[in-house]
């Protein structure tokens, strides 16, 4: 049975280990997979993204995921079964829908209020140690679902929105979500979307960002270009991205999540 | 059975994988549960902190923690029995007696002597990975504390002194023990010792910090204050810590371990 | 049994924990070492130097090995056999051998070629998860080397130049191969070639780097040192490096990997 994990803890301190400490104390046999704990401070839609993308990559089990902006107010802890029978925990935050969703959508949803499968003392700024570790460790070892708390309604959940882009004739209006360590950025766009507007592997187009434009080129992989060209490619989780060959787009660019980004197609 | 390890190896490089190898070719069947590897680089003090802190959430085992300036010096590596069972490995240097101490004290202390139970070459400045990680594995394996090499007198261990603040009618000085991922600055204050300066939930205080003044509210949680709000909180290890609701304490205030705090209570 | 993993993903990312997945998925029972995944991006050289020196250390098992600047392009996918029984994963870059030929030699070498031992859909940009990690997995399972695909002839391999040093009479020229987290400064030297320059401990030398000067002693370890003092000493992976007993060099020399550094012996 495996536990996967998914924060914006960061690994210079011991919030990530902590948390692996309490879940072997209480279930030694569970093996727990660190997805990443790199999401930004705070980035919940961020956090909703990678947890969406990762999870059909995981084994069956329990996936823990604190991005949680809001601990020791008013928003509920949560677990949820989806129709695959797997469970998510986390905060009520909007983390957790994108990724059920796409594993089956919500069958359940539990308010995580029952102290038994929590620590004796729950802190005001911890609750990834205190509550939803345990909640977590306790579902692995198959305590019932229903054990931890009262049902809420599927539908009361929150939910976030994720960017749509604008999609026109020859132009688009995308959004970066996400750059990664190698300097790709990641766009809210598939490759239908980019094909829509008319734009195919080979075809030349111009980048709008950061108040400068570039000239780029849709390819299907980084072989595909010359050391320092600028590329448009669909990346592993099928987002359009853009890319340096041999290089960072990111540092390049200097761009972040959420910046807006404009793609034209250049008239011959 | 379990080993968990800290030290201030960071991840960039392979010290902490290679530990991890020399673990599991002594005792392949052992769980490692990484504590943190962020201590900053040779901070003995912080080190110590840490494993105190988080002990307590560690499943019964072994250990392991390495900041360790002194190595190829004479300091001693050691390891402890405590009086709750438990083991701990690492250099003699202040490191591990507070959280000994807070797991029943040193029951028993050895020196890391024996050549059976360290790799065959122990190299001039990696005990980490020549000394401390086969110690550790041989122990969690079964090998009695007193077959790595002669006791020393609990009494004779290194200590470190741990910095107390001054807490005087309505002021406080205190030390900045620890700064997090999320930019939470971590004070060497209670919170008693915060209400015996007459410092409650709701008061509003005067920080003095790096030469700078600024007003901060005495608060329960981070969903207390309004974004952008300078608060004094408990944090979950029971020290007192400065937080801006939504953002970086310590960007905005330029601190880092060992600066001095000066808390005022504001007179009506 | 075991899976080692060393990679350029960095650990902000989901990258590494999705190869988790994925191998977790395929093989629940095999235990995974992640030895770094601090490698510069698409530092083939440094891969391969730091799978070199780790593999020693690390149980007998499959070593999965990505830093792979060509992913989607010409370059082969690998597994490899060593004459110790170990087996090797990864792009046919250069990143393999220097490690194969420290365990025994390359015995076997077949292209990832079977797509039933791959992911269903293998995406251009990472094949880390679609290809490497699978066919790692497989392996681990018992899958015979032969399955994944057609032989490829040992002498056939991609290799890389591994920079020799300049060692004459009372100088040396070398190259910095590595700079770790403690800003200790690793270079292509062994204590061996240093003392072929005459250069013994306690001999004080003039190091050349960056264009400045400045006096360094050979010395055996850190604590042969007083604070501030530059050493020259041999490192745990037997290689010399230049440290600054109680600080960073790196940070003092401002240098990096592939930068030169000369050597003087002083004349009396």
């Amino acid at each position: 049975m495996f536990i996967t994990f998914l924060s914006d803890f960061g690994l210079r301190d011991d919030f990530v280990g902590t948390c692996h400490g309490v879940i072997k104390s209480i279930a030694p046999e569970i093996q727990i997979i660190d997805i990443t704990h790199g999401i930004p401070p705070q980035h919940v839609l961020q956090g909703a993204l990678v947890l969406r993308n990762t999870l059909p990559y995981m084994p069956q089990g329990v996936h823990l995921a604190v991005v949680d902006p809001g601990v020791g107010g008013h928003r509920r802890p949560l677990a949820i079964r989806t129709g695959e029978g797997r469970f998510l925990v986390g905060p009520d935050n909007g983390l957790l829908p994108p990724a059920a969703d796409r594993l089956g959508s919500v069958e359940a949803a539990h308010e995580l209020a029952n102290p038994d499968y929590a620590l004796d003392t729950v802190s005001r700024t911890f609750h990834g140690r205190d509550l939803f570790s345990p909640a977590a460790a306790h579902l692995a070892r198959g305590v019932a679902i229903g054990e931890l708390g009262p049902p809420i309604d599927p539908q009361a959940l929150v939910r976030i929105d994720i960017p749509e882009p604008e999609v026109g004739q020859n132009r688009i209006r995308a959004t970066v979500l996400y750059v990664d360590h190698f300097g790709n950025i990641e766009l809210n766009l598939t490759r239908d979307q980019l094909e829509q507007a008319d734009v195919h592997p080979g075809v030349t187009v111009e980048l709008e960002l950061a108040l400068e434009r570039y000239y780029a080129t849709a390819a299907r992989t980084f072989a595909d270009a010359g050391p320092g060209d600028i590329i448009l490619y669909e990346d592993a989780y099928k987002n359009v991205a853009i890319a340096i060959s041999g290089g960072s787009a990111a540092e390049m660019f200097g761009v972040g999540a959420g910046q807006e980004v404009r793609i034209h197609l250049r008239t011959p």
